[in-house]
């Protein structure tokens, strides 16, 4: 798919764009020649970093405040041909301990930035961030977009609602939109602070603090996306009428344990150690055993295929927070 | 099933219980020797109404508060030993209208509901009413509980999230909580004054006034349930540990095409006319099509199915409205 023409001096808004993936979409959309509009609320224990836009700070405008906040929001999204609706609150945890503030972010937001959409900017073309953990705990594997949605948590529950409302938008008022279901993401730019955004991070950091780190069970199997390969499908899916009003599962290169994952980690940071322990029961309750993806529907729809290979995008990983970690803690 | 053990001398609490389906219920649990406290907001666009306790005013507790008042809530849910939980917002329409009040009664109210019995009363049983809604445009039929959820309007998707929140409480905190999908209720005591709660009440209340009532399209199928064969479900569901974590889907005894309704219900009259018109655009865009209910998995696991005949259930509506219409309107 060709995207420079789809994006060089487009207007696009990101919200979370401080954050992980959203960060990484902007470099992506500043060398294809976009106007990038930031949204972030920068609250700590989200995913937002200023030193996620280190370098670029100039080719980019940056606007705090937080998708609950109805008014600004409604202002941003004016004029934008693009919304990568990236802002979230993804803690499993966190959802369970404060459930209305997940409510607040991953509901009540969404909606009311459609609204917003629907009545300021109908021309808009939304792309929202969803996730696996809406499925719950598979019926069978690799699980498909026609698989039962089940959620084993708030942040689940919230997450099927801020999605569905998208897809209401783009099907009752043509406020075209669709969804990406993503699994583990990972990459330069993930929070590795803690395990609020993704375990992975908090092993990156013992590793490179040269602690041991700790693999929950381990006998777990998963699929990663490596960061470009996921910013690949959010500009993709924004690029095309064929995802108008879609649902898509992103997937990995491979499927592998928790376990595997740690000692390839291990392996490829050449130094290093973990020790196995088993769920804290607070976790254990809303664990959702294996998962992969299948991801062939927007394989084929869109063109979409994980590229980067695991251990590439770990070593790439690793190698950045080497470099970085300071500015991650 | 034997009901009376279940509830006499019991404390029930429920909400909305000055509507349509709970104060049918109020009726039957009085019976069944239950002490039942009665929550409502009386909210003039809902489906309270004072006269649907009228003869039994003596034998209840009535509180008149909102489920989106949390202090209220919090307060009522303790010492009670079951929670019918029936306040919503039930208009599709409104819930595109006004999708902030949809989304606080439907999804925030019933989090906010479920923390206060964590925190409270985790002993409660909670039989939450949920909605075919959330199917949206079924792919297959009759539409078992394995369909996926695919809301078509504001209102589904909320109520979605709102189902699942009972369904999570129950599996990771163990406040016993289950879901009945209902399919069109009808009977004595539903609104009448409009088509919020059931078109077939609109219906009811243009044929009692000898006017012609409006018939949109006509070919759809639909199953109706009358109002005390879903009371029996409630009741089984509160009073059966099989019904927890469960979601169960009603139905009726027949299908019927909404144009077969209206002459059925215009010769049980004896007199009286109907005009079929298209839908009108807002209203089409979030049909769902044809829809009847597979019912076969509460009828397995609690024995429960239709026993009213549509045309007797009719009789009975109707005898009920040409009574009492004015204290409807």
């Amino acid at each position: 798919m060709e995207l420079s023409g789809a994006f060089a001096n487009r207007r696009v808004l990101i919200t979370g764009a401080l954050g992980f993936i959203g960060s990484n979409l902007t470099r992506r959309l500043i060398d294809l020649g976009a106007r990038v509009l930031l949204v972030d609320s920068l609250i700590p224990e989200y995913g937002g970093n200023l030193f996620n836009i280190e370098g670029i700070e100039d080719r980019v405008l940056v606007n705090i405040s937080d998708v609950r906040d109805a008014h600004s929001m409604r202002y941003l999204v004016q004029g934008q041909d693009y919304l990568f609706n990236l802002a979230g609150q993804t803690s499993h945890m966190d959802s369970m301990s404060d459930p209305d503030a997940d409510l607040e972010i991953n509901c009540r937001a969404q909606l009311s930035i459609l609204e917003a959409c629907r009545k300021y900017n109908s021309s808009i073309k939304v792309v929202f961030a969803s996730t696996r953990q809406l499925y719950g705990k598979p019926d069978y594997l690799p699980v498909d977009e026609k698989h039962l949605s089940r959620p084993v948590d708030v942040n689940g529950i919230n997450k099927m609602a801020g999605e569905w409302y998208h897809i209401l938008y783009n099907n009752v008022y043509g406020i075209r939109a669709c969804s990406l279901r993503l699994t583990n993401t990972y990459g330069p730019r993930m929070r590795v602070k803690d395990a609020r955004q993704t375990f992975l991070g908090l092993w990156m950091r013992m590793l490179v603090e040269g602690k041991p780190f700790e693999v929950w069970e381990g006998h777990q199997l998963r699929d990663f996306t490596y960061v470009d390969d996921a910013v690949d499908a959010f500009l993709m899916a924004a690029a095309s009428e064929a995802a108008n009003g879609e649902i898509f599962n992103l997937g990995g290169d491979c499927v592998i344990s928790l376990n595997e994952l740690a000692k390839l980690l291990v392996e490829i940071n050449g130094d290093g150690e973990f020790v196995t322990r088993s769920y804290p029961a607070d976790r254990k309750r809303i664990d959702i055993g294996d998962y992969y993806a299948d991801f062939s529907r927007i394989r084929s729809a869109l063109g979409w295929k994980p590229v980067v290979p695991l251990r590439e995008g770990l070593s790439r990983t690793l190698a950045f927070y080497k470099e970085h970690l300071p500015k991650y803690l």
